[in-house]
């Protein structure tokens, strides 16, 4: 009577075969575009000051941290994200000793940087302790990374950290929000900021990179080309790059400055890679970062033609914003 | 600077303001209709030899208890089920005593039987352990009924377990799965099993209840109006009814049938309520059962006209089914 | 090789088999529950000056009229709304010749109530010309009342409409949208437009009805409640009655109201139909309106106990609304 | 009064404002992960011998056809997929006169092809006429291609066709559904089709190309890696490439290959770009193809540690299929 399966069980119970997947994580990814994963549980969910948390296991992309109902990291492939956001910087810095953050509660760029040898201090600045400790206890991966003597954690407004500090960095990461409607958050995308704020607290030599939104064929209009575009009014040499993301449903950007150039070649970038970091890079070497940083052409064009400057009064902003945006604009 | 808020988060974090829902339960009712809650959490997932089996917090309906994809009950509107099912048949009987159930795994049936002052044995027989085990640890609202002494709880196939015994009850309650294909579930729905093993285990008197699957306008006709005339030709009384579930999105069906005549008016219901059940039913008194057991217009016709008659070799299922139903049809 | 099928397609063509359905319709019924039917085709998308308004063809339900996002009807359950809203009214009146109907721009009240023999004169006001043009291009089955002589179709305002006039009716029919935010919808539904508006234009033994949105065990408390209790300060007897429509995914309600009393049995509101109604009611006869109008003992406890009274600075609303909505509460 | 607006529509008709998207396509991009766009429209359904074919309009990416509930190619991004298959081979080749195109029925493989002055005829191969004609009638923006002189179009299956013929081809280009279980599909990814069938029908420094399944950094090891390492066992050099593509939610991969070396610099290509092809390329130049063809360290990796090819016995199948895959793997 082996197959009797379902013959007392409770009412309306279904029939035996291959069983639709029924609990779903769904991101807008714009108003007209959604985005689902089938959820294994969900694990946390809190709200700190700033913004709601959820940690979440998702099927496709496992361990998923989402804030304010859109997801920002991935356990298969944050290493894509991260390794992409640190590595470059730091192996084109001659000698990347002292890096500051901002940004970053939850911890993979910290184990990224320090992977390191070079690297002597790391200063982390989020604004939102809560996150940061939900990070800490959660995401056990990244553990290490929390506890490493190299590494100084404040909870401040990065604007106000940088202000307020004299010394000055090898490397600075932006790993902050996309500059979007309703916050000061552009205010730390500006030309003011980059040029009052960041660039004197570089060293002779240093390098700023920063995150920079969806970089598609499409979606490279909505933030990419104008950071990329503020930035070269402030840096001598300004490198765009950009990813494929598979659990963003988006190629992803970011920009490196500086007022030294960036000389590597592939090799050269394969031989640091090599002298300079501890393990093995599962994402970038040197040929990744030339077809990164090779972007195709229409993105290419846009980017060569874009003409609008983040200022304090003038903002562009990416989906997601609500009737303040509409207003204004 | 109160407002800066998500200046400092991490990559993409999304605007303030209203936020949607990301999590979500799916339910097919239909191939061609879906029923979607928001999630609060997925408290456990599970699977016993026979089913698979999730305990889910949902923002519409509270905790909700999924069997092989379907939901079996949830918290908020579970009483209408559970009342509906048990008391018309315990009222109705001059002195309900003895009570055994088929199912009923999850405990409701239990606790509202208990209820009963006269109810001095009920009998509860359930094939799957893993899903009695898991529903007692979890569904701490039904615990009480767990440990009631006058309960005995049995592991074992119902149809075995009434062809095994001897005694007879006062009340048999089936509160098993709709008959569905590929299983021999129907078996519990035929009119030899109501015939040569329900009734003889029946006392003078003693009155049968089910579930009897969705009994809406249209869905009425799946397997309701089929467990109605199956029953009709065993019993000398039948009486369908049905109540609308918000958690099933459908008017869901029971029939109750006996030897003995149903003669109870509202009035006499109300009574036997007041001087037989402990606490005060949130659902179910004499005019509630009036409006139930009295069809519209279109299912009373169906029922009046319905010819077919459940046996082992010919059944009627609910959706939910694969190839093999297909190929048969 | 029959059997090549796909091999000559296009690129990423999906394997053999049962398909899954890729077109849904997705509807909001709270904001933690959503309810969606496959679709086979959007007829016609329009917008008039005051609502959106959508054709769908469906596979659940046949073709759905939405408005404004919502499900206002779908062919193959609307006569269970519409022989509720149009036939207990008709047939409680001794002889219904004159009719006047708030809204209904679909047509299908106008057939049910054109099925009557006694009607002589139907008056039909809705403000929104667009979506009457609308559905007399598109919604086939209702041509024919379109074109009944003794239809006269008014483009205004109801509350305007009604002060403007100097006759009085027998049957005052409302099938406005429910009382809702951020328009003066409500003041349609309060006690001052049913004492000075709607009561001074029946005639003597008149009687109103008027749709009273969801009646479910929980949802009543929406507005359901409210309009039956706003009802009873103005009219002496007042009968809330309740059905399930499967395509509202909800049990609905009306509430019909008069200052004689309603006296007629199951039996005799058979009789009635037969006497009176051209053609046979698929949903509606004595006995179906006995059951509507027995109310559930939680709806009828909370409908006992309603205190709320609609007047014009005082409104309670149901699920859908937007800003104006949140800052007056 | 003009902001009376809904006060006088129909039953239940939601609030102004923000209106929620209610018609949705969805794709199963996997199992566990759904892809779904806004509707406009349905435009077109229909069903061939083969093949379900939907046109739909969408508010992302436009209008989209689907087959088999895939999605093929979308109205704003398929100039990506379209260059990225024809322009490489065409460009790479000193002087390609006659090109043969498996599968390609709607149209915009031919409608790139035909924009290279030295091509003279075009052998389109298609086994679904009723597609063929669908995207004729339908697509309006490749009607063009369909009429030019140097058009073939052939209905038959790709393979019978190639053994059938007897002349020689400058370019083959495969754009045929991926090798997929429970049809001879994968026969035309085999490396004995290769070697047996396309090769000997290549003009000598002939070039073959095929569209090559999902290259991103996860799914490329489902078909890219096997396609290109079969490719390898037959010709002397292979370029696989890949690209974003938004649409489809993935990076899509293509490979090139030939007896002869691929030595173009992205400035020849550029140079030949400008001298051949009528028109600008919206996406291809020769950076962009630097780029493409570079893959990220991941995906190299796993295309050079690659040991499967495919054979007539043996395949490897991506993501929506049944029981069949299960059981033999």
């Amino acid at each position: 009577m082996g197959d009797i399966s379902i013959s007392n069980g409770d009412h309306h119970a279904a029939a035996v075969g291959v069983q639709r997947k029924s609990c779903w994580y769904e991101e807008e990814i714009e108003e007209n575009l959604r985005w689902c994963f089938a959820l294994k549980s969900i694990l946390h969910t809190g709200a700190s000051q700033y913004q709601d948390i959820q940690l979440l296991d998702t099927k496709p992309f496992g361990k998923a941290l989402v804030i304010d109902g859109k997801l920002q990291s991935a356990e298969i492939d944050e290493f894509i994200y991260h390794e992409s956001l640190v590595h470059p910087a730091l192996l084109n810095h001659p000698s990347p000793k002292t890096i500051f953050i901002m940004g970053g509660g939850e911890g993979c760029k910290r184990r990224e940087i320090l992977r390191h040898w070079a690297v002597e201090k790391v200063i982390m600045c989020d604004i939102d302790e809560e996150v940061v400790d939900f990070c800490k206890s959660h995401l056990v991966v990244n553990k290490e990374a929390f506890y490493d003597p190299r590494l100084e954690l404040i909870i401040n407004d990065a604007r106000a950290e940088l202000e307020r500090r004299e010394e000055v960095y090898d490397v600075i990461i932006g790993d902050l929000a996309d500059p979007i409607e309703g916050g000061p958050c552009y205010q730390l995308y500006t030309k003011s900021f980059y040029e009052f704020v960041v660039k004197p607290r570089l060293k002779h030599g240093g390098i700023f990179v920063t995150q920079a939104g969806p970089a598609g064929i499409f979606s490279h209009t909505e933030v990419f080309s104008c950071i990329y575009n503020t930035l070269r009014q402030v840096f001598k040499y300004v490198v765009p790059y950009s990813a494929h993301i598979p659990s963003y449903a988006d190629t992803w950007g970011w920009v490196m400055a500086s007022d030294s150039p960036f000389t590597l070649s592939a090799d050269e970038l394969d031989l640091r890679i090599k002298q300079r970091i501890k393990g093995e890079n599962r994402y970038l070497d040197g040929k990744t970062f030339t077809s990164s940083s090779t972007l195709s052409k229409a993105v290419r064009k846009s980017l060569d033609n874009e003409t609008h400057v983040y200022t304090e009064g003038n903002a562009r902003f990416i989906y997601g914003h609500g009737s303040a945006y509409k207003q204004q604009h």
